[in-house]
This record gives structure tokens, C-alpha cells and sequence, in this order.
């Protein structure tokens, strides 16, 4: 099966990666007359994207592509798309989800551009929309990398994973969002591409942290290596490979967000060291620091399937307030293990 | 056999990470009463250390502890010491074992802090070492890690890997250079730990230069995570572990390496990034950057494996002027791979 390129694209979710990805599926879709459907919550969002081609609150500087239009109405962005990239807050996918269903294409596959698991029910996001949309694996993708939304809409060269466990799909996929700046390479493993996202927010929190302690280059590196490596038994456990955690999808987002200032997660461990409630960082943020809202969630997953999971577990204590920032480098180093492994 | 603390160590190399293991031990061995016995090749560096406690060349800010003291006289310092660690520059490394040989303890244990390879021979300094002093497996260990010396200077917390065939040795040196803010594991995979410490080196030139072109984090993290892909292959190639190479002295390392702006061969990248010509940057740094040097050996070491290594092909390849910095961005990214592994 060699599938023609989708004539007709929906992004649901208009903030900065939501609005990126529309810019990617729209300049690899210009050859080919695909035409790219936003879906804002917001009417002065879609006005503002329809009427001057900017969204200005969260991509001041980029020109969106002339083949994107943008709707506050759900059912008219859906209509007929074959491929619909969902990039809403996680905590909100759920009951949304419920109203989209009936306004899905027959054959349409749905990509998660999310990177969270849901409070309460500890699901990933294709799991929810698997669930709530009643669809077959191969209808369901992930993509994820080191993908900071403002580097991809300067157009700065980029590489991310499409994951699904339909090779076929998931190259179907990765050909229509491969732009010049935008390479995505396949790979099959949904659980290790999602669980790789969802917990470098809760890691990037704990090196922000440490960075507004004012530790060193060293410190980092060494919790971002040990990060890594909880993460990793966490995706086996859940049937993941290792391997995909050493690829750009775990190691290489990890890296991109803990090195980043643009990191909204980084950010907020940061202003966590710095010695700010959890309240203050909450309001002096723009969108969502999602590491904050998934930490617990992570962590209780880990204790379901006994795997020892120290940073998170120190986040978590630092987020609910019972183990202080100035104890937590401490805490990350102090260990007693003899050998590495 | 528990070991008693050594009484006598000896540093081989005053520069600043010979400089700075040398006060590790002075301060891990002070409660054991632990002779500290520094060489350094030049007198003004031996005298300014043992008058002021300082060597202002490379530490400027760090008082070094009372029970170090320095000299040019190898035969003294060698005089019965149990435990002896060197830190010269690896391409001058063989000439000088072989001064050494005959002032060598009995018993001694040899630490190689240097991540090089000899250009000729390929040979790991691990390798350099056991071949010139005729030493068995169990008397040559290997310590790296995410440690830039500055910042274990300043005592900020750093974790390392200490990696020797023996594990009853390797716990040995561990225990004899663990300061509050210095904390060893052990690990028996020295090829591993070796291969981790001298590749990054050469990934860290492709890093800098990829920052000297301006190019972003995404990009940057993408370089790293496959940076390490290739590292991983050619230590796997040469017997060691792909575990050790997601752990502190692989990934840790890299990791450190290509974030810090203290690191010289992320320094060296950055100025060729900027356009200035290998021996304007040579010129224009205080110390070796040794992936320069080690790059090629790295690269025949690969070809000789059939290991793939196209970052550090394309690192040669700048260093040796058949390719641009301009043009090396595009080229590491460039490779048409439909999935990821």
C-alpha cells in the first residue's frame, strides 16, 4: 500500500506546538494541495491566524503558510480529514474527545502531539484516545522528539520519531510532515516514544531545580544520565525497548528540553529553585508546565509495576511541599551505590 | 581483602584536572593521614603550590588542602606510593612511562585520568599504560565521568566512574578518592568507560561547532543522542558494555561536555563554528582540546571495527578542511534513515 498524501489535515489545539505542527503539515502538504485545518478555542485566535497569518500570544514572529485556516468549530476542521494531530492540554483530552468522536473521518488516523499522562487513570494519551475514540492501534500514532516548538517555527533543522505500531501508517505519517526542517524517522514502539516525552517534564523539573540552586554542568549531567535511566526501566516495564529511550524520542528530547530556556517544564523548575511556591509558578506562566501535573501520575505507575523511580519520587516530595529545593541535590546525589549498574 | 587506605598517592601532571584529582585525594585521604604527592613539569608550578597552596595557571580561586605537595622530581614523588594517577597530555604519554618504569612501587595500582587515543597505535591510555610498565589488568584502572575539573574544584557535587577488571581494586581506589563532593561508583567495563570518555571528545567538537553556526537546541540535542548512538557502537565493537555508555561515563560525560562552556573541546568546535581555521583556534587556547588529536585514531579505530561512525567522519573531515563548517549541520542530519535504530 503506498497511500496518497491527505488532501485535508486537522490540528486540534492552537498553542505554540499545536500551531507549529500545522506549519509543518502545511509546508509538506503545499506540493502536494493538502490543506491544513487549525482548530482554536479561542475566536480572536483563528481570527488573528485567518485574517494576518500570526498567532501572535504564542509564535510572535513566525508567518503561518497560506494553505492553514483556522475555526473555533470543531466540526468543520474535522470534516473529511484523514489525518487529525491532537495538541490540547492532557488533563483536558478526555471529555473533549467524547464531543470529537462522532465528527471523525471513517478512516482517519489520529496523532498525539501530547506529552502527559492522565491524573487519575495514569493513561498515556494514545491510550485515551484509543479509548474514548474506539480505535484500532494502527489508527493511533505518537510523535516525539527534541522538539522545542519556537526552534521548528524559525525553521531551525529538526529530527522527531512517528510512532506507531502500523509501519505503513507510521511512514505515511512521517511523509506528510516532512518539511525542510523537519525530519521524522519511524519507529514502532508507541509505549517507549510516549513514555520518553511524558517523563522528561518531571526530570527537566528536578535540573531546572538544581540549576536555580546554582549547581554546576556536572550535576546536571548526572541527574539528566540517572533520569534517563528510571525512565528507561519505566518503559520496560510497560513493554517499551530500551533502545528507543536512547534515541531522539528519549534521550535526545531530555537533552533538548533540560538545555533549553524555551522549556516551559526547565522554566518551572527554575522558578522552583529559585525558592517560589508552586502557586507563584503557576501564575507567572503562560501555558502549562505539564511535568508538574503528571509527576504523581508517573510515580504512581512506577509503584504499580515496582520500578524504582528515585528523582521522580523526590520531584513529587518537592511539588507536594514535604522535601525543600535546598535538600533535593543532596537528596539526588547521596545514594550509597557501590557499582554503577 | 579489605585494603587499608593507601598512605602514599601520586599525581602525575599538574594541569588542571591533575591539579584538582590530586586535591580529591588529599581531602578523601585526610582523615587517614593520606601523603599527596603532586608532579609537575615546570618549577614555577611546583614551587607556586607548595609556597601558596595554589596553581593560579589553572585553579586560580582553589586553595589546595596541606597534605599536597609538588615537585619536578618524578623519582620522589613515585617513592613509595601505592596509588599513582596521571593526568599528562596523551600523545606524550609513552615516552614518558618509560622514564617512569623503574620508580614504580612494586605493588602500584595506575590510574589513567587522560581520555585520549595514541595517533599510530589506536591505543587506549589504559592500554598505553599496561603495555610500557608491564603491568597486569588488576593494577590499571581508569576514572571518568561528568567532571569538569573547575566545578570539582569549587566542590560542587560530582559523581564518577572508577572501572577496573579487579572490583576489589576498583572499591579500593573508589574509597581512596570519595570527598564529600566527589562520589565514584565502580565499574568493571575500563573499555567502555575508556571509549565513553574519548569520543565525547570528538562529538563535543561537532556540538561546538553546530552552537558556533548558531543552530538550536533541538538540533544540538539530536547530534548528542546519536553522537552517543556511535560512541556506543564502537565501544560494543571493542568488548565494552552499551549499559556503561547510557551511564556517568558515557552519557553523563557527553552530556557534560557539550553544555558547559568550561569544556575546551566544546570550545574548539564553537571557534571553528565561528570560521576560524584549526590552527587560529589551536593558537588561540590555553590547553589541549584533545579530540582534535584523538579524532582520526577514533576514526580508523572504527574503520578498522567496520563500526559506522558518520559524526565523527564528518568532525575529520572539518578538522582536515575537505569540509566546511557551513555545510556540516545539513550533512549530519541529512542521512536518509526511514526508521530510527
Amino acid at each position: 500500500m503506498t497511500r496518497r498524501p491527505p488532501n485535508i489535515v486537522a490540528v486540534l489545539g492552537a498553542g505554540s506546538w499545536g500551531t507549529t505542527f500545522a506549519k509543518i503539515l502545511a509546508d509538506a502538504g503545499a506540493p502536494y494541495g493538502t490543506q491544513v485545518r487549525l482548530w482554536a478555542r479561542r475566536e480572536d485566535v483563528a481570527e488573528e491566524i485567518n485574517t494576518t497569518r500570526r498567532n501572535s500570544r504564542y509564535l510572535a514572529d513566525t508567518v503561518l503558510p497560506e494553505n492553514i485556516t483556522c475555526s473555533t468549530d470543531v466540526a468543520e476542521v474535522l470534516d473529511g480529514a484523514e489525518l487529525v494531530a491532537v495538541a490540547v492540554p492532557a488533563q483536558s483530552l478526555r471529555p473533549q474527545l467524547q464531543a470529537w468522536k462522532q465528527l471523525l473521518h471513517e478512516d482517519a488516523v489520529v496523532v498525539s502531539l501530547m506529552k502527559g499522562l492522565e491524573v487519575g487513570s495514569d493513561a498515556r494519551m494514545s491510550q485515551v484516545i484509543a479509548a474514548e475514540l474506539e480505535l484500532p492501534a494502527h489508527r493511533v500514532a505518537v510523535v516525539s522528539g527534541p522538539n522545542l516548538a519556537l526552534e521548528i517555527a524559525r525553521q531551525e533543522p529538526t529530527a522527531s520519531v512517528v510512532a506507531c505500531p502500523d509501519e505503513q501508517v507510521a511512514a505515511w505519517i512521517a511523509a506528510a510532515c516532512t518539511a525542510r526542517y523537519f525530519r521524522p524517522y519511524t519507529n514502532p514502539d508507541v509505549v517507549g516514544v510516549e513514555i520518553g516525552g511524558i517523563v522528561k517534564n518531571v526530570i527537566a523539573l528536578a535540573v531546572g531545580i538544581c540549576e536555580g540552586k546554582q549547581m554546576g554542568d556536572n550535576t546536571k549531567a548526572s541527574v539528566i544520565t540517572r533520569g534517563l535511566a528510571e525512565t528507561t526501566r519505566l518503559a520496560v516495564a510497560l513493554g517499551g525497548e530500551a533502545e528507543t529511550m536512547a534515541g531522539l524520542a528519549g534521550m535526545g528530547d531530555l537533552i533538548a528540553t533540560c538545555s533549553s530556556p524555551l522549556s516551559r517544564n526547565h522554566t518551572a523548575g527554575r522558578l522552583l529553585g529559585h525558592g517560589l511556591t508552586l502557586d507563584e509558578v503557576t501564575g507567572k506562566m503562560n501555558q502549562t508546565a505539564e511535568g508538574i501535573k503528571s509527576a504523581q501520575a508517573v510515580l504512581d505507575l512506577a509503584g504499580q509495576l515496582g520500578v524504582d523511580m528515585p528523582i521522580t519520587e523526590n520531584v513529587v516530595a518537592v511539588l507536594q511541599g514535604t522535601v525543600s529545593v535546598h535538600d533535593l541535590g543532596a537528596r539526588l546525589l547521596s545514594r550509597e551505590l557501590k557499582s554503577e549498574g
